[in-house]
């Protein structure tokens, strides 16, 4: 399966979650059994020559390829959830969206200096959570963070945000 | 890694998310590449010649060993989400918690009388949830349920909500 079928499969949702977005719907690759592999396959050709030791995924889409990565490159995973369901102690980071601002926390104990991490998400829009991720992974100062997504739409150029320091890839770019 | 190796290596947290309750914290368990190997390997030899086409998880424990258990198995992965979250049509199922109640839905093109589907969510406790999902992917009349957990809380006796025509199933009882 090429990347042009993979992005025919992709469900296209107009007007959602508001008037005006088109919304791109991952569930209709991932309940084939055969996009999955194929996915699976893609992502773990992309990082397996990296040294990668803990995939790290964004709750909650992120956290459905990022594990299935995990395991394929015989990593750990490791989730950035929203406030309060993480169970011991945590850092967090705050960030701004359109309306008010966001924060996300991750296991003070989850990452450690001689990890080589990926940040997973599943879309690449304008790229305000996962810049919120990557600074809040620098805290426990990994050895090397990259950062992956499943789609990446490009004409919003979300990669912008990230510095010259933080590789970003992208499985399918629209 | 036997059993009692995994059961060491989850964190327990008292006291969360409410006092009085002592929380089974499994992303001890994620974080470790040898452990999450291992949970692979384990949940993929309980149902590698069941026919399974489709591993069903709920949002958003449920979405960690789920997807690597559907890649294993050569099958399709459907989220089970809270409302709003899903973005074509939906069916929902409601159910009772001990302060209101709670409702969760899943794409109503998702499944199809030809699946044989395995459900999974992390942990068996009351199992009010994982009983709401049932009914709810009932109405898809798949041809086979079968309800799995990664860890089983046996004191509590979840399990008796399910009737003979459900088979469940859990990795690690605690």
């Amino acid at each position: 399966m090429n990347r042009e079928e993979l992005i025919e499969k992709i469900r296209k949702v107009p007007n959602f979650p508001i008037p005006g977005i088109l919304f791109y719907d991952v569930t209709t690759l991932f309940k084939d059994a055969g996009a999955l592999q194929q996915l699976s396959d893609d992502l773990y050709a992309m990082y397996k020559d990296r040294g990668i030791t803990k995939v790290v995924g964004i709750e909650s889409r992120g956290f459905i390829m990022g594990p299935i990565l995990a395991t394929r490159l015989n990593a750990g995973f490791v989730p950035i959830r929203k406030p309060g369901k993480l169970p011991a102690e945590t850092i967090q980071q705050s960030y701004n969206k359109e309306y008010g601002t966001d924060t996300i926390e991750i296991h003070k104990d989850s990452l450690n200096e001689n990890d080589v991490i990926v940040l997973h998400d599943d879309l690449l829009a304008t790229g305000g959570t996962m810049e919120a991720a990557c600074e809040l992974v620098q805290k426990l100062k990994p050895k090397k963070v990259y950062v992956n997504f499943l789609i990446e739409l490009a004409e919003l150029d979300g990669r912008s945000l990230f510095g010259d320091d933080v590789e970003v890839e992208s499985l399918i770019t629209v």
